[in-house]
């Protein structure tokens, strides 16, 4: 069903200095599959207090925020759900009559997708990275109840204040260590990049492991994906990052929760 | 052709205290029969200075303003067209690159449809209203060279400012005055007012003019419209004033002019 639109639509928006077509596509798509009287429109910006200023007096519902606002808009609402108070970074604003509530879908899709492909509990892991999706992600790891876990980053400030943050080890470099759970939150292997052909962890690394997890979405088959996957190894990706963090904003903004396969072909026709 | 939104897609918008849906079908419409890679939406606010950071900073490229925004705009914006200077007030604002400046396409509509509707220069005309559109109207007639004029208008100060403010006369009533032309710039005829049904000039009164001009546009055969039309009058309705002011902002905000027949199908798409 395809909605004209008319005065009664509601916008939503992403934020960002420079948008890309995923998240505009997932929604506008999932509108339309649902009947819902909504648009989404990407803006670029670099005024950010501008922006939400916009968001307030124009009544958007929904935005999601992106790099580099996602620490600069904490001071700008009204009110932290857990998710972005957990790792003082947000994602998602969602605005009810005024009142501004953010949130973190990343840490939410992170934590889920932990559960949904059953990594137990007890694995150990190492992270390599120290910026702001590291945080949610190392987060959604202590709150789900992984407790041996080990923060790989070269960066020893940002490191070492992440791992104790959250009551886990840092180390410069893997060293001799075999974790059980290896996740890359680098550039490493994303298109574009100075290692978009270099493996995140090293294949002996990657032998030893249990599960994979790249949050590396483009391209979501990274040289460290193709390699768990051909050993046999418990997979996860960023893709399944970006869609479902994408998802629960939409059930967030629009209250409508989408089937598995609507939720399957909106991911299809976003990439597409 | 119809467009997929992308990241690429501008926004254009109006702002008004109760948007209606003539503008947003009419604009879309265009965009769509053009291939132009604009979405437009009508926003509801009562926060402008809000409304217009937002604007700035979401780089949106036009908005179309509407009461009561009309006048407080002005000192939110870098630059007024003459359109807007010449009566202090405006209903466009056209986003260049961060550079705000301001029209007044009811100005414009107005001094066109004088034009092209060939009503002699010499005519007299009686002018009913004192608000911001008899303002916009009033100033179209001046700028375009008709002299003989009067204001008719019960509120004496705002009757009295607009009158002298242009040159014209002022009078309470209409009295024994039988003018050649006869503009209603009043709510008289608009459905839903308490004078719906009401002629806003005397039978008499419009038995002698050669031509009757009525701002309303809901509906755009008002009762003074209908009489008028059945006595062979030149006819200029609001309906047109509506339609030729959305098409200034169209190729404002685009840089792209519609054929005339595609003008006609959107405001028939728009009315519909």
């Amino acid at each position: 069903m395809q909605m004209h639109p008319n005065k009664d639509t509601r916008l939503c928006m992403s934020l960002s200095a420079r948008p890309g077509n995923f998240g505009l596509r997932f929604h506008n798509h999932l509108y339309e599959q649902l009947g819902l009287n909504f648009y989404y429109k990407a803006f670029a910006s670099d005024d950010l207090p501008g922006a939400v200023a916009g968001i307030r007096a124009l009544r958007i519902r929904g935005c999601g925020v992106s790099m580099p606002f996602k620490e600069a808009c904490i001071a700008l609402v009204d009110e932290l759900d857990p998710s972005a108070a957990a790792i003082q970074s947000i994602n998602t604003i969602v605005n009810t009559d005024g009142h501004l509530k953010a949130y973190n879908t990343d840490y939410i899709a992170v934590a889920q997708l932990l559960q949904t492909h059953e990594v137990p509990k007890d694995s150990t892991f190492a992270l390599r990275g120290s910026g702001g999706m590291a945080k949610a992600v190392a987060s959604a790891l202590r709150d789900g109840g992984y407790k041996n876990g080990l923060i790989v980053a070269r960066n020893e400030q940002a490191g070492q204040a992440l791992a104790q943050s959250l009551g886990y080890e840092w180390q410069a470099e893997l060293g001799t260590r075999r974790p059980q759970m290896l996740i890359n939150v680098t550039p490493i292997g994303m298109t574009g990049g100075p290692e978009a052909d270099q493996l995140a962890f090293d294949a002996d690394v990657i032998e030893k492991a249990q599960t994979v997890f790249d949050v590396v979405a483009i391209p979501s088959e990274t040289p460290l994906i193709v390699r768990a996957r051909a050993e046999g190894k418990r997979v996860i990706t960023g893709l399944e990052v970006v869609a479902i963090q994408a998802l629960e904003q939409f059930v967030l903004y629009t209250g409508a929760r989408p089937t598995q396969e609507q939720f399957q072909k909106a991911v299809e026709f976003a990439r597409s």
